[in-house]
């Protein structure tokens, strides 16, 4: 294997205390480092069988064909637009430099995809269904990438080829089918290009949902057409920190030649400080005793305005995302506000509903959702939500992420039906000294207690990369290649669980980013041949 | 002050849970924000008096220009590349945008700058001693910059001029004489621009101390002119890691141009396992039972070989490098291969060392000590060799880095009459979530017990950024703004530290520093008017 491997990293098994002081981070545990049988494969897919015959790629005429069985070809732009990309990836430099004459391998010339259903979805958006399954066949003189739909080709070519290949037959397909990241651009702005890096450094790491926590507290980036005061006033600034509708199209076409989908979050009651600002009387008037103390609480509940807001507003976002499912939020609802406000209290009584102001945020989310319903979108919230007893549409998505006992709230989910998804134990925006992609590695989504009906109804997880210490300037290393281990736990089979072979693969995968232009952070001392070019 | 605010930054005390899960994160303290009557001043200076009375730049005829009376101008070289630095910092639109013309300001047209002692030492490397001090006084239409020395001029241009400004007198001078960063390049390869932005952000942080840990066990990139198989073979990729000669002076003199002095450390006897690959018989053979085992442990001290090796090369280092102390290392000596080893053994007995080994390490470093003596170099060493009893010259810089009880070595160190450096609570390679700055910031550096004397001799301290998880990719980020932190420490006065104050100016000295191209990280949920345009 060793000759195949483009990117090579030197360990050394050395204490080293000076750098690592004496405050307990010693038992920071390093993996042994070992060379894979699996090369730099990373997701590992579901089958592999990698000979030790290897061969070269034919530089100058290498190229990607679709295959004459293919039912998609030079008229599907999203394939066409992914052969540029590996051909940019495979030959950097061998391109310009010509060949390598030293070794005399049989050569690889060709690699043929082929699309063998009749329907490739060449012009679909991805969805929880799509089906991503493929089968590379590496073999002199011609390698065959064989997928029922262009969302199997292109996870088929993200493991890359290089100047030299080993005969490979892979059969894949994913684990789980909702495999996402959280980005969120509420706490801190994030400008598009940063978005596009890490939606390209997604897909090479098999991910395929971008949950974009839009808006929040702190301020309200998207720009309404409906309601552009929203953006103007809650925005951090009205055009410098703004998504444009055209930068939101921009972002859904990337993600989707990318075979990812962009679900947009808007979440309330709360988290809507920033709402407030462009939209009068959205939020309640928090009290200080008798008079309002001009703070301002969740969305205020009980005016028929607020509905029709929401009905106007989701209206619009449901044909701006073209996902089938639009997050909600719906956590962590504030009481405080609403329990200060008298007209609050007095719609309490009226309603019935004593002082237990989770039926009041269930009345809301009730309305709510059935807005949304009318959109014929499905829902993706947090929780609590489900927590709170409100009804639920039997396609809803239930978010997990508190991260005690997640176990037993997956059995409760899926107990009571639905389908979830998991977050609790990736939220990648706490760090700490050392190796903690570990600890992200190490997580079975499914080992709680259930039939195998409910563990059917975990279809995946997210990646959070929560936005109140990540910005434009440290995202980007921050997320890769921690994120890394949460995309193999998600696509690859769960008995692929051996930290060590996973620690050889995943130097070279971070290696092969840094080299695409990703600043994916080093896992430990060592280094890539060709080393991150940017400060 | 608000008005002569560039960068401001909108922070909302709400809670943000769900970002922050329930695993005891919550108790990471956030400062209150308000403006400070300083501004965006960092670090702070000694005495500094802000009028409310505001004057703007006069654009397109602003100027930097030599006092009449200086006895450096156009002929200092590192003036003028100090003044076009700054023209750049603050003019980066305005001179392309023309003016604005809203607010009448009076304006400052110009700032000379007068170097008031004969020898402006220009041409010097700055040193240990060198004078930093100045006053700078800005007033319609002519502001004054006056300083002893150059080194004066570069850290009283360090505040910046934006488009409007303050009537402001400033008399300002370092707490403390040796304000250094630490970097590694030998865990993992740091490219020459990325040494070079980061001696950019020192300088805007008043650090005049660049300690260039270069090499280590994990590999030597230092290209010896003596012994070039050093780096051959004992460097990541024999030319495309190692730091050529002309890259080390590039990167003196590019330092010297900010005022930083480059004090390179070569560790030995310990930390030399990359320097084994190269040179033959310099490390220890380790034994396993009668017979070598293959292995290696630290530099052979018992060899005269040793001694000629380490006489011509810090012959070399001496010359290389021109500040007038060499970083010896001497830290974390392992004594297991030595007691393998039956030469070592009998080597011991001669000298009477029983069983001591401490004893044969302090042998070695006294000879070499004595050889670098000879070069007229003074030297740095890490703590553990006084700790072990070696003589040492009175002029040694002792360097205190181990984390518990740092109190107790200083009045220790001290007492026996050092010069002393502290790192011990500096290590910004731990990283934890939330604010770690304000913990870098609380340190008292003096807060030990001793006499004036003792307190005298602490000359400073050193930021610590080691190698095991920082290269290209993430390092810049991870340093900045946390490294401030230390900066002000070591700059102002001992009763600077308002963490309230300093909150609000650092938000603006980070956004400073973003706009400048260095990807300082974010201290919270917030903004800056110019985001990082990176990835």
């Amino acid at each position: 294997m060793i000759a195949t491997l483009k990117f090579t990293t030197l360990l050394l098994a050395v204490v080293v205390c000076r750098a690592t002081q004496d405050y307990g981070y010693k038992d920071v545990e390093e993996p042994t480092l070992g060379d894979s049988q699996y090369g730099s494969l990373w997701p590992l897919p579901q089958k592999v069988q990698m000979s030790t015959v290897a061969f070269k790629l034919s530089g100058v005429s290498f190229q990607i064909v679709d295959a004459k069985e293919s039912s998609s070809g030079a008229s599907c732009s999203l394939l066409q637009n992914a052969y540029r990309r590996y051909d940019e990836y495979i030959f950097p430099i061998s391109r310009m430099q010509g060949q390598n004459k030293k070794k005399a391998f049989a050569s690889v010339s060709e690699l043929q995809v082929w699309i063998t259903s009749a329907d490739s979805e060449c012009d679909n958006y991805p969805s929880v269904t799509s089906d991503e399954s493929y089968e590379l066949s590496v073999d002199s003189p011609v390698a065959v990438l064989k997928a029922p739909k262009v969302w199997g080709a292109l996870r088929g070519r993200g493991h890359g080829f290089y100047k030299s290949i080993n005969r490979t037959e892979i059969q894949d397909f994913p684990r789980f089918t909702h495999r996402g990241l959280l980005l969120d651009s509420s706490r801190h702005f994030l400008p598009i290009k940063v978005i596009l890096a890490n939606l390209e450094a997604m897909a090479w790491n098999k991910f395929n949902v971008f949950h974009w926590h839009i808006v929040d507290d702190p301020s309200f980036p998207y720009m309404s057409r409906t309601f552009p005061q929203l953006s103007q006033q809650g925005a951090y600034h009205p055009y410098t920190h703004v998504y444009t509708p055209s930068d939101v199209k921009m972002i859904i076409e990337f993600a989707r030649l990318r075979g990812i989908r962009v679900v947009s979050e808007f979440d309330t009651p709360g988290h809507t400080q920033s709402w407030g600002k462009g939209q009068k009387d959205l939020l309640t008037p928090c009290y200080s005793g008798a008079s309002p103390s001009g703070s301002f609480g969740p969305v205020n509940p009980i005016l028929n305005t607020t509905y029709d807001f929401m009905a106007m507003f989701f209206k619009e976002v449901s044909t701006v995302f073209p996902d089938a499912y639009i997050h909600l939020g719906g956590d962590e609802v504030d009481f405080s506000c609403w329990k200060s406000n008298p007209d609050i209290q007095k719609f309490m009584a009226q309603q019935g509903f004593g002082t237990d102001y989770s039926k009041l945020e269930s009345f809301y989310i009730q309305r709510l959702l059935d807005i949304v319903t009318t959109t014929n979108k499905g829902y993706m919230i947090w929780q609590e939500v489900i927590d709170n007893g409100v009804k639920l549409k039997s396609n809803t998505v239930v978010h997990v992420w508190m991260g005690n006992k997640f176990e037993e709230e997956l059995q409760k989910v899926t107990e009571a039906g639905f389908t979830t998804i998991l977050s609790a134990p990736w939220y990648l925006d706490y760090i700490s000294y050392g190796q903690d992609w570990q600890k992200y590695y190490k997580v079975e989504p499914l080992s709680f207690n259930g039939t195998d009906a409910q563990k059917k109804l975990v279809v995946g997880g997210e990646a959070c990369l929560w936005g109140e210490y990540v910005d434009a300037t440290n995202l980007t290393p921050r997320l890769w290649p921690r994120a890394s281990a949460v995309g193999e736990r998600l696509w690859s089979d769960k008995d692929v669980k051996d930290t060590n072979d996973a620690y050889s693969r995943l130097i070279q995968h971070r290696c092969r980013m840094v080299q695409r232009g990703i600043p994916a952070e080093p896992l430990f001392t060592g280094y890539c041949a060709h080393e991150y070019k940017g400060v």
